[in-house]
């Protein structure tokens, strides 16, 4: 990560804590530390000020962060971080409230100087992280390529006749292999009638023939992450799976075509589940259309029919478009692509086709 | 996970809450749910009283939950649990302090009725964990037998001209298809100088011949982990390796004589501690001896010079016994067992042998 990233990271948040009148912001949730600095570690923090960058860390990882962070001081300090840290807090000093712990919160309060008035400060590293940068958009994008290669040269080997749990193996390997730092998240291999489970869990049975199945798989890479969903057949399918599979495609195409800055969350989900509910199936797509993806898997914003009417796409989000269709029993099928919103429109990441894929 | 154990421990959790004058316990680090009901998705939380034991989860995992947890009343709630979760708390009801945040704390007070007082509980449930029984002890074993058969398949390769990287990932790679659920934690190979970084990560560095490599890894199988370290050499090592290496096997048996329960978890670390001093080394030793282990890699109790006078081994714990000397530049040793405590000694979990390992 460049100097050049973290530096304008560090200036934005200290924008946005001027309109919220903070004296200083303390970072404490390591995935928000990473992003302001750079810093890989499992054990640091920031404290930014109007005129200061502290980054803090105990002695494990100080030669690390000597390579990682510039732009900030770096301390170090013990391995029990609250008390050091509520020390130099000042003025109203703004914490992370929704990952300080009660425990962390009485250890700063205690020993933070008079006049330190501890302000619960929301999720302000994370709203930043909302919007992504050319660079993040570019490790999304690496991170999609290789999860996507992965995935072709697993199902070069067919599905029938593989244990779910054998594809998810190969297909994790395959990416740890290409330089992954690990899966995204657990993957999804799930066969006919599992696959109306929509967190279904790899089992070790194997994949019959002409089967749907379902596969949810991404790659983390450099501190980034894919999330991308394909439904393949395992040989050919009868016809109420196919049409399933045909609606679940149109109505993710739907919502693909909706997605551009300044639309609401809402309504792109509702572009899906409407065509979805037209065909009968409104009762079995079940969660929400997609979410944002970055450093986590999980972010905000949500494309949701529980949206709120004032939330709407930015520039720079990256969201995953993904409605499924899951008939209890019987089958499922999800399409998802993780896309870069833009002005006018949405730069799809993934690669892999979405016409019917058949092993 | 049988009822009965899920059911004892509850039952030890309300022996504890009584003495602690506590009308309900909320638990909600879903470790802590997992170790009461056996729930082992994302989302659960446990309201205990003396007299209801009430399991909550979203609708997500209301089919998982009524397979997996009995002896618990099973209510669906949403997503928000915070609040949901308020309503349902009585009289003086403890909280996880360490791991409620300040935001969630602000919602179950919000919601709580009139009467209710919020009180920090500490670490109860951890500290029940501390004390393993007969399923805990079979699971860590069996943990660590499939990682150990994981090495001696890997090591059948040789190391000398393989990367550490591929080394570890061929290590993980065995472990999940012999049924792990995931590496414990992220494996170390370090060969050589690098040998030196405690927390090495392998690196994409070709082993040579004759150096020594530490190797640190572990399973973690039905909810419970292994942990074990060997340091093997890839080819003849010259006198000083050989030294510090025979040096590092003394201290460790020195130490894995001590443990028994009642002993001082710093009489442990010391006997390990005062062998490497004499041996001139003793500000190569620079963690402590070693750490509980359980459903999570790193628990109480630690063994350590900083553990305080009243701090001694109990029957039923598991701890690591893990003393290494660090050479900057040159070589790192280190030499890790996993043991349960008993009431006459230690039961060592790790069958690899400790007599240098050339391949």
């Amino acid at each position: 990560m460049s100097d050049h990233d973290t530096g304008a990271r560090a200036d934005r948040l200290a924008d946005v804590m001027r309109e919220r009148e903070l004296d200083c912001l303390l970072v404490t949730r390591i995935v928000n530390v990473r992003y302001l600095t750079g810093f890989t570690g499992t054990n640091g923090a920031c404290i930014i000020t109007p005129d200061e960058r502290l980054f803090l860390t105990d002695f494990r990882y100080v030669e690390q962060a000597a390579e990682q962070v510039s732009g900030f001081e770096r301390l170090a300090i013990g391995r029990d971080m609250a008390g050091d840290l509520g020390k130099r807090l000042k003025g109203r000093a703004g914490f992370e409230d929704a990952h300080v712990s009660v425990r962390q919160h009485l250890k700063l309060a205690d020993k933070a100087s008079d006049g330190v008035e501890l302000v619960a400060a929301g999720d302000l590293v994370e709203d930043l992280r909302q919007v992504k940068d050319p660079g993040e958009l570019r490790r999304i994008s690496d991170a999609t390529e290789l999860a996507t290669a992965a995935l072709e040269r697993v199902l070069e080997q067919g599905l029938a006749g593989r244990t779910e749990r054998a594809v998810a193996l190969a297909l994790e390997q395959r990416m740890r292999e290409s330089g992954a730092e690990d899966p995204s998240f657990p993957s999804i291999v799930a066969a006919g009638p599992h696959g109306a489970l929509p967190h279904a869990e790899p089992r070790d049975v194997e994949i019959g023939a002409g089967e749907l199945v379902v596969i949810d798989w991404g790659a983390r890479l450099d501190g980034y992450c894919s999330d991308c969903t394909r439904t393949v057949a395992s040989g050919e399918i009868d016809a109420e799976a196919r049409e399933v599979y045909e609606l679940v495609r149109r109505a993710q195409a739907a919502a693909l075509a909706a997605v551009r800055a300044g639309a609401q969350c809402r309504a792109v989900d509702a572009e899906a589940r409407q065509r979805i509910e037209e065909a009968g199936h409104g009762e079995r797509f079940g969660h929400g259309l997609g979410h944002g993806v970055g450093m986590e898997v999980h972010e905000e914003p949500r494309l949701s029919q529980r949206a709120a009417e004032d939330e709407v796409l930015k520039a720079g989000n990256v969201v995953s478009v993904e409605p499924g269709v899951y008939l209890p029993g019987r089958l499922g099928v999800r399409i998802e692509d993780l896309v870069a919103v833009t002005d006018d429109g949405a730069e799809v990441f993934t690669s892999f086709p979405k016409e019917l894929v058949t092993v």
